[in-house]
This record gives structure tokens, sequence and C-alpha cells, in this order.
């Protein structure tokens, strides 16, 4: 049993989304959070500057002594992941990974992916699924506008389901077996994105994650039964954090700001 | 008579709304624009990204022998502008000054702003016109979404109508005599934004700044008849510009790529 904590970051509040699904499962894990805020996004930024910043938040997250990282973001997981894994020894793990497992042993054949501008530009998400199986299509859209609106706290509003219907529209008609919500903004969407593709199973990678970790030889779970309180921290505190943050985990939640660049 | 091209930058396609502004009053004028695509948006970055991205912009142009710069992003000329014109001795200017001087004289008592986050919480236009006359109301409104969205080419259609109505709703019931347009993608939405506000003079900076280069001593107007067509570049040509630039500009446009970070 390792008392440690879990630390976990995002470019913003999108990572919420998989701070809720490990925390549904591990109540006894205290979790370390960290929001790059001030530096959201990282969906429009080049491969070079996610890993600088993503190397930042590793650094933060180890001074507070964590036991493994989840990057709880698509964009630093598809730009960054395997540099930080090559520099750091402690177990790091991204959103891909766990996602392509569970897509490739349901057997799907059609596969959409969500996600950020940088992230569908790296193509990570469909070589990482035609390495496991190289029949499988996949269906790459980025949606840039996607994570800076979950920002703004527009996740289930008129415009939310305008932008959604534009973005999904070349979906329509082709035969699918299941979407991935590529940035962990998109699960804020989640019923919109059901309306709209009710036939495909939609994919939210932090129950995958969560899963994995389960499975994974190098967690050892907590078992205390007083478990100390999470801590949140952003680089910014100046932004819509907290309605978000509510929004998601239904419930009030206290943030700490460090100054960071 | 100088011979030598305006340069002119912006984060994206933005700043074309000023290089129509200045083609339609100078045509005799070459201009060369760079659009920091790769690095888009500037919004939502850090006064120290978006001044070491403006240098390598003007570093850019200072290379295809400008005579002049101007700046035609709202976000870089509000964090970056002082700074450059200390680096460099040729005369750069953004797009603030020449809007403020224009709203000063006219005697406008309330005025609003809607611009970047960045721009607005740099309070660069709030405190520029309060220099030249304190007596002044500025009230500012930062619209995230608003570039994003015109670099997707979405301003005509409901969602834009939609997100512009959300950004401008505070302004209704206040008095106010004119409204800035504090980033240059923003006369994109002209349309939609005189719609919702139809007693407000809507102030394009563009128009702004051609007058007052008309005006200043430094600008020696080009008179020959043969103008040398115009060059437009790129730091990343895999995005909307082309689209987007045939709608600003009504006709079809050349891009050239450079490799630059």
């Amino acid at each position: 049993m390792d008392k440690k904590p879990i630390g976990m970051f995002d470019s913003g509040v999108g990572g919420l989304t998989v701070y809720k699904e490990v925390k549904n499962k591990m109540p006894n894990e205290k979790i370390i959070y960290l929001g790059d805020t001030i530096n959201f996004p990282y969906g429009s930024k080049s491969k070079e500057s996610i890993i600088e910043l993503s190397k930042k938040c590793v650094e933060f997250l180890l001074s507070k002594n964590v036991k493994m990282i989840i990057i709880a973001c698509g964009t630093a997981t598809s730009q960054a992941l395997e540099e930080l894994q090559k520099m750091y020894d402690i177990p790091i793990i991204g959103i891909i990974n766990p996602t392509v497992t569970y897509v490739t042993e349901r057997g799907f054949k059609d596969i959409g992916v969500i996600a950020t501008r940088g992230t569908i530009r790296s193509n990570s998400w469909e070589k990482k699924i035609k390495e496991k199986n190289p029949q499988i299509n996949v269906y790459n859209q980025e949606c840039p506008l996607l994570a800076p609106m979950a920002e703004e706290g527009w996740t289930e509003n008129q415009i939310a389901e305008l932008v959604i219907k534009e973005y999904l529209k070349d979906f329509h008609g082709k035969k699918m077996d299941a979407l991935i919500l590529g940035c962990t903004h998109y699960p804020l969407y989640e019923n919109i994105i059901k309306q709209e593709l009710p036939n495909v199973e939609i994919i939210n990678t932090g129950t995958r994650i969560v899963e994995f970790i389960e499975k994974s030889d190098f967690f050892e779970k907590q078992t205390l039964n007083e478990v100390e309180k999470d801590e949140i921290y952003l680089t910014d505190t100046e932004c819509n954090f907290l309605n978000v943050a509510k929004n998601i985990l239904k419930q009030d939640v206290e943030i700490r700001s460090i100054n960071k660049n």
C-alpha cells in the first residue's frame, strides 16, 4: 500500500473528467491535480512547447511527492507522453494507450476520433490503433473550438449543440462502432454527442484509464479509511475553472494558485 | 518616395482586415503580410511568449526589407508594441494608438471594447483611452472564442450569431457611443455586431491605422504605377487561411510557406 498521492495534469478543467472517474473508482486515493490554465489551450501549440509545458507540470507534481502521474490531457498525451516517460522514472500514463487497448479488445472495426488540432495532426490515435490492428478504419475529426468552449462553461447550451452538429456532420452515414473523445474536455459534451450519434458507443478515456490502473502491476491501491483531502492547483486562477469544475464534480471545489509560466 | 514594401503581421488571418483597408487607400504600396498561423492563437498566450513570437515576426519582415511594420494584431499590439519599438529603429505601429486618437478626438464618452482575453487583461485599451481623457467610461468584454471561430471560417453562420449575442449581452442597456473591435479578426463579424448594437458606432481599427499612416511624417507614399505583387507568408499552411482570406478580400490569394516556430 502506497500512501503517496496520484498526480494528474491538464491544460485546464477538462482533466477533471478523468479525476472524476478515478475518484469514483478509487475513493481512498488522494489526488493532486494541476490545471495549467495560464497556458491553455495546449491544442493549438507546437509539439516542442507542449513538451516544455508538460515537463514543468511533471516537475511540479514530483515536488508534491506523487507515486504516479496521469496525463489527463489528450494533447499532452499525444505530443509529450513518450518524451516524458524517457525523462522520468515514475510511472506516467496518458489517455491514449488504455483506450486503444479497450477498442481493439472489443473488436471494433470502425472508430471515430475527435480531438484538438494538435492531437489529430500528430495522428497518434490512428497510429496506435493500427499498430494493434491495421484492419480497423479510423475517422479523424479535429474540433479546435470544443476545449475553449468547455473552459467558457458552454457545454449544454444551444451554441454547444450547433458547434457539435457542425463538427460531427461528416460522421453521419459512416458505419461507426465507437467514437473516442480524444480530449478530456469532451465528456462535458457527452449528452449532445450521444444525441447526434445515438448508435455509436461514446468512449470516455477517463473510464479506460481507471481500468488500466487497476490492472497494472505498478499501482498499489491506497486502503486507508482516512483519506487526505485532494489538492487542485492552477497556474492562473483568473478563469471559469470553479464554475466548470462544480458542474463536472457536482460539488464545490477549492483551488490553490501557483506561480508558474 | 520610398519603394520598399510595408510589412504587416498577425497571428492568423485577422490582420487581413487591416491589409484590406491599407490596400484600398494605398493601392500603390506593396505589402508583405505574415500570418503566424503555427502559433495561433496569440490571445491566450503569456506576454513573454507574445513578445518572443512578435520579435520573430518582425525579424522575418525586416529580412524582406520593409520600410515600416504594422502590427495587425490586437493581442500583439497590447502585449508587445512598446517592447518592439524599443528594440528596433524602423517605425512600428499597432492598432491601439490610432484608434484611441480617433475615439478621443470624436468626443465619445462611453466606449465598449471587445478583444481577446490577453488584450482585455492587459487593460491596454482602457489605460490608453484614460491617459487621453480620464472622463471616458470604458466597458471591456473578453471574447476568447471569436478569433478561433474566425479562423474556422465561422463568421456568418448561426453559431457566430449566438456566440456574439452571448458576448455582447452585457452591453445592452448601457449607454455606449462606440464599440472598438480590439482584435483584427472581429471586423469579420461586423454585420452581426451591427445588428446586435444598431445605435453604436462600430470601430474597425484598420481604417484608423490607414488615417494615422497617411498623416504621419515617417511615411513616404509609393507613387509608382507598376506595383509589385503583395506577398503573403504563413508559418503553417495547414489551416483555413485561403478560404477565410478569399472571404475577406473577395479574390483568390496565393500563400507562401515559411518554416518558423
